[in-house]
């Protein structure tokens, strides 16, 4: 009976067994379906114990190494130098066990200047009777063997037109329109020589501003109390014994006002592409321009001349390109990007950038083919050609790729100077990239700081109070176009930010660090005076990475447009208080104004309810995607490529450039300051233009994040 | 024994039974997941049978009601008429049974032109002495009592501005620069009044063209032979005995060159819009121009003054808006519309169409409010205002909502004139939707003839040998602006077609339907001579309504980029054949633009490889919506903003109008005659410039379309 009990209980227990086997595999995946194996990835969040994995193996030796390989000689943009690192970052992003899924690189033949080694540019001062009296130097003063290097090239301003140059010299401190209008008043500036300063105005601008005024030829110099909180010997001051500038040191760069190859503009700078006559190029110097150290500046007396035999080319310039595929929305980009051209060795800038990134697609590439990780969305990574002429590699990418990449790309994150100094972190971007940058910050330890956070020591050196969020660090804006992601922020509307680490204020007031774009930036300067042991670097390389993980990995978009509103209304307050009287005065409503920002708060509160109260793992992914589409794409609807017709590939209306300098809506600040001072109606017409236009573009971008119909 | 064995047998079949429910429904809830409950929704297919319901259900009496109700009274735009069809439209698309989800007005304040009841416009013959020797109708004679309803707006000009013109009546043809040219080298123009017949150059050219040569006034007429097949006597011949013009009848029309509303380009005009001065207004006529009949042309000799009183005013218009939302992917727009202004009663422009509308909406909203069906994709119905003034209502929705239509919008259908004639169906698009036409013509019986369907009769009166396809219907381009599909193809670069019934070419050469813009296209017209039964207007409903629920409801969009290619080889082929061996001469190459047309055809025949041989109902929905996106965006990727600077809102370098009339790419085909006739090299610059922009934009959209990363 026993037995029988037993097998009747056994034979029971085996047909349920059967039964359940068979409701559970045979049904399930006949009649109402298995949940096919997709599933669960395209629910899949961001993965924490990834990111301390990432953490932990960014390592500040391998950046240091990076550094120490990518400086080894000068690679001034198509140079042979520049070819070297083409070649270095094909084998890192090329290797099979910590590369990229796949690294080549583009060509765009563009438009450079350059002086003529034969034939070096002259600064002279020379007496009435033409007898030269003193000569400056053709090249900065040796203290490591770095600057003996016969490919540094010789200081010069690129697009410096050729010519030659002799006139008295005047002092016109930075060559602003103001500086030059001033001078113009007491002394008669026909047949001079301007002798102005760094900073205040672009390069090109300091040339072009003199220029109605009969000045013949400009020198630029970098001055002590601007960069060298006004040390001067290198004897005991200056580099090798600090990072201060040394005398003969002189800043190079681009003289240029536009962004991208100048020759054609808005197309990609293909072989057989159109290219403009170089006469009509606008945005560059039409006298002669020369930099100079402060060590010549100062002997710089009566007559100078100027002989500058500059040359323009039109050259190979080469992107180096890597991608780690996406897994589950392989069409949905994070790109991360940094030029690879330098002025000389450039150790600061690019390639401390450079090193970053190396590091960064060390240990993601490493993961990749390991098999250990692909992430949600495709990474692109770009090291970008010719940047120091312009930002012509990135642009002339997104020239070519436009639509691509506009309807595809999350994110652009650009860390170009990965550390200008190392106190603290410095972040600029769109307002919604303002919680990643936060989130990730957070989760890195600063440099050099037992047990703080990179994110509590950023907020000590640069906060602000934000009505939603209270004390919290401040977020730089991307109003200009001071690297590649000019092209990314105003040509495409692509929410972006930019990173690095950098002074404390208290400490230095160098307008940037000393030896930017002369030969002095180099391995030695870098490992000694700007971030000794790496640690700084590794930090950044930790932030950025952490960055990117999460916009490629995270379920919905970490982008948030709530403070995104935060700065409009705060963008429309200063508006308000420093327009609104004038303006009623002339019949000029701001209130469709205030109502575009009102939209937007309101829509922009609804997103983010929506958002919070899904169950978004278990939703259908489209309606993720929906939400994800909507905030990937809110920086596109602020385009207008009407906007601005005189700014080159401006078409952003929040973040345009501005020459108003007021912390409010560009097109309307510069359009109310050329009213105000002209005083005429068609300029008021202006004002008013350009409120619809930005009212219009607000009003569109809140169309998108309220419900979807 | 027996028993022993049942009860076994049973107790073992209830305990299998209860393992099979505890397996299916028990472990596959808790431990491996549910298959959710949207997986089928997101892998649904259109179906089928739906298509049938719907095409049964269309009822072309409802068709004739809707047409009654909506030409009651003349509903020109912003008239007591055109309000009375708002709340016509509201009502419809409100309705608790057969309504839409969701339907609302949306307004513009709009600068139109109307004539002075008061104080008509005056067309006189006089003698050198003033005395008035004739004088032209005011108001085109009755045959029924439509034509006596006090608002039929007096034939005029829209936008010819007020004044007075007298002098010696030319005969200028069709008022081309080229009629006007050769005129002048017989005859001194300066002080003459021309008179001009419909035709051959858009109507505000007509006067425009004649300015510079000292013209006054300029009159307008149909002639009989261009409209009448040269019948003219209303004894016998023309309506109401026939479709034909009567010789009173006068096409009114906008004079006007641009779309959308004059006073804001590229803005909505919102109340608080910024308006452009009306004197910077391009594009309209600059001396005063008037349509007559052809009654009155044939009268006038000698002398002829004009006196027109016309006025500018800002008026309130209305676009009725309505929704259906989508199921599974309600953020993806399949747009239709159609205006709803007429100049008279417009029984056929535009109230087929918007019969047609209705009809389409209702049969769609009854099975949407009875819960029978939902479309996957959202749908929105668009009843455009002042269309009739230069496709106003359209052009400013898009500039209103322009970021959101642009990143969601899958397809734009527009049915303005539903049946022309009784003969055809007669399709423009882009080449991409050539195959969703066909497979929806297919499906729909020809009207009036047995067991044919309306794709074999249409292959029979316009058809086309496909390199791929063999004989295949011609599907015509959306070069122009001819209706209010512009703003969508032009400036947003949204796939687009435009349907109609039309005429059997061997039987009349009537340009347009003979009654078109004039007091006699009215219901009785349309019911007795253009569409007898309404069978067409019902096919139309049928074809056009079929490929709406394509385009919402297929899993993978049904757009071909195939077929997309086929036309642009055509177009290169075109290109190389004229342009060629002239530009080889003066070292333009063409080889980017193969390169870049080959890269298109190799992309698009990958993507539909990819199609093709993927198991899209079981991958990831991301998978299908990669690829819909992809073939979404297809057009987005042929704007250039920049590519055509004195064309207003033509952005799409593909589909642009082109004054040069050759069958290839627009840009390219007007730089090479302007070149060509100039002999100058900045025009050819201008050729090479464009060679460029089109080069990039084909390889743009090429690298849309190749795998994604």
């Amino acid at each position: 009976m026993i037995t029988q009990v037993l097998i009747g209980i056994l034979s029971g227990a085996a047909i349920l067994t059967a039964g359940i086997l068979i409701g559970h595999y045979g049904i399930s995946q006949s009649s109402s379906g298995a949940p096919p194996s997709w599933l669960k990835d395209v629910a899949k969040d961001v993965d924490e114990s990834l990111i301390e994995k990432f953490l932990s193996e960014v390592d500040n030796i391998q950046i240091q190494e990076n550094l120490r390989e990518l400086t080894k000689v000068p690679h001034m943009a198509t140079t042979a130098g520049d070819e070297q690192t083409v070649q270095f970052m094909l084998k890192r992003w090329q290797d099979p066990e910590t590369g990229l899924d796949q690294a080549w690189r583009e060509e765009y033949m563009v438009y450079l200047s350059f002086p003529d080694p034969k034939n070096p540019n002259k600064v002279t001062v020379v007496s009435p009777s033409d007898t030269v009296l003193h000569t400056a130097r053709e090249k900065e003063k040796s203290y490591t063997p770095d600057q003996d290097d016969p490919e540094v090239v010789q200081p010069y301003a690129a697009y410096s037109p050729a010519g030659h140059a002799k006139g008295k010299l005047v002092y016109a401190n930075q060559g602003k329109p103001s500086d030059y209008q001033l001078l113009n008043q007491t002394i008669d500036l026909r047949g001079t020589v301007a002798i102005t300063r760094y900073g205040g105005a672009g390069r090109a601008a300091k040339a072009i501003n003199a220029a109605p005024y009969g000045v013949l030829g400009v020198l630029v110099y970098t001055d002590p109390l601007d960069i060298n909180d006004g040390l001067m010997s290198d004897i005991d001051e200056t580099y090798p014994h600090s990072w201060y500038l040394p005398p003969s040191g002189v800043e190079r760069g681009s003289f240029n006002t536009h962004y991208g190859d100048l020759l054609t503009p808005y197309l990609a700078a293909k072989e057989e592409t159109y290219r403009i006559p170089a006469e009509n190029i606008t945005g560059i110097p039409n006298i002669p321009i020369q930099p100079v150290g402060f060590e010549d500046a100062y002997t710089l007396i009566c007559d100078v001349k100027l002989d500058i035999f500059n040359h323009e080319e039109v050259k190979n310039s080469s992107n180096v390109m890597g991608v780690i595929r996406g897994s589950v929305e392989p069409d949905r980009y994070v790109i991360y990007g940094n030029h690879r051209d330098s002025w000389v060795h450039g150790a600061i800038d690019p390639s401390s950038g450079t090193s970053v990134m190396l590091e960064l697609t060390r240990v993601l590439g490493s993961l990749v083919q390991q098999g250990k990780w692909r992430p949600r969305r495709s990474m692109i990574f770009g090291s970008w050609g010719a940047e120091e002429f312009g930002l012509i590699g990135s642009a002339e990418y997104t020239e070519q790729y436009f639509a691509k990449l506009s309807e595809r790309t999350v994110a652009y994150v650009n860390v170009d100077i990965a550390v200008f100094a190392n106190a603290t972190l410095r972040a600029s971007g769109m307002p919604s990239v303002q919680n990643i940058l936060f989130a990730a910050a957070k989760q890195v330890d600063a440099p050099g700081l037992d047990s703080t956070s990179v994110y509590d020591n950023w907020v000590r050196y640069a906060n602000r109070t934000s009505p939603a969020l209270g004390i919290i660090p401040r977020v730089g804006y991307l109003s200009g176009a001071g690297s590649d992601y000019a092209a990314f922020v105003h040509y495409l509307g692509i929410t972006s930010m930019d990173i690095s680490y950098t002074y404390d204020r208290t400490k230095t007031n160098a307008r940037i660090y000393p030896a930017y774009h002369t030969a002095y930036d180099t391995f030695d300067y870098a490992s000694r005076f700007i971030d000794p042991g790496f640690v700084s670097h590794q930090a950044i390389a930790r932030t950025a990475g952490n960055v990117l993980i999460r916009l490629a990995d995270s379920l919905v978009l970490p982008l948030n447009c709530s403070d995104y509103a935060e700065i409009l209304e705060d963008y429309l307050g200063t508006a308000m208080t420093l327009y609104e009287h004038q303006l009623r005065a002339r019949n000029i409503s701001m209130e469709p104004l205030k109502r575009a920002v009102a939209s937007f708060r309101s829509a922009a509160a609804h997103l983010d309810r929506v958002i919070r109260t899904s169950d978004l793992a278990n939703e259908t992914p489209l309606k993720v995607r929906r939400i994800n589409d909507q905030l990937m794409l809110l920086d596109r609807a602020f385009l207008d490529p009407l906007a601005f017709p005189n700014k080159h590939a401006y078409r952003h209306v929040i973040w345009a450039s501005s020459d108003a300098g007021k912390p409010t809506f560009p097109g309307l600040a510069d359009a109310f300051a050329t009213a105000e001072s002209s005083g005429q109606s068609r300029h008021w017409d202006k004002v008013h233009y350009h409120l619809s236009v930005l009212s219009q573009a607000i009003e569109g971008a809140a169309h998108t994040l309220v419900d979807v119909i």
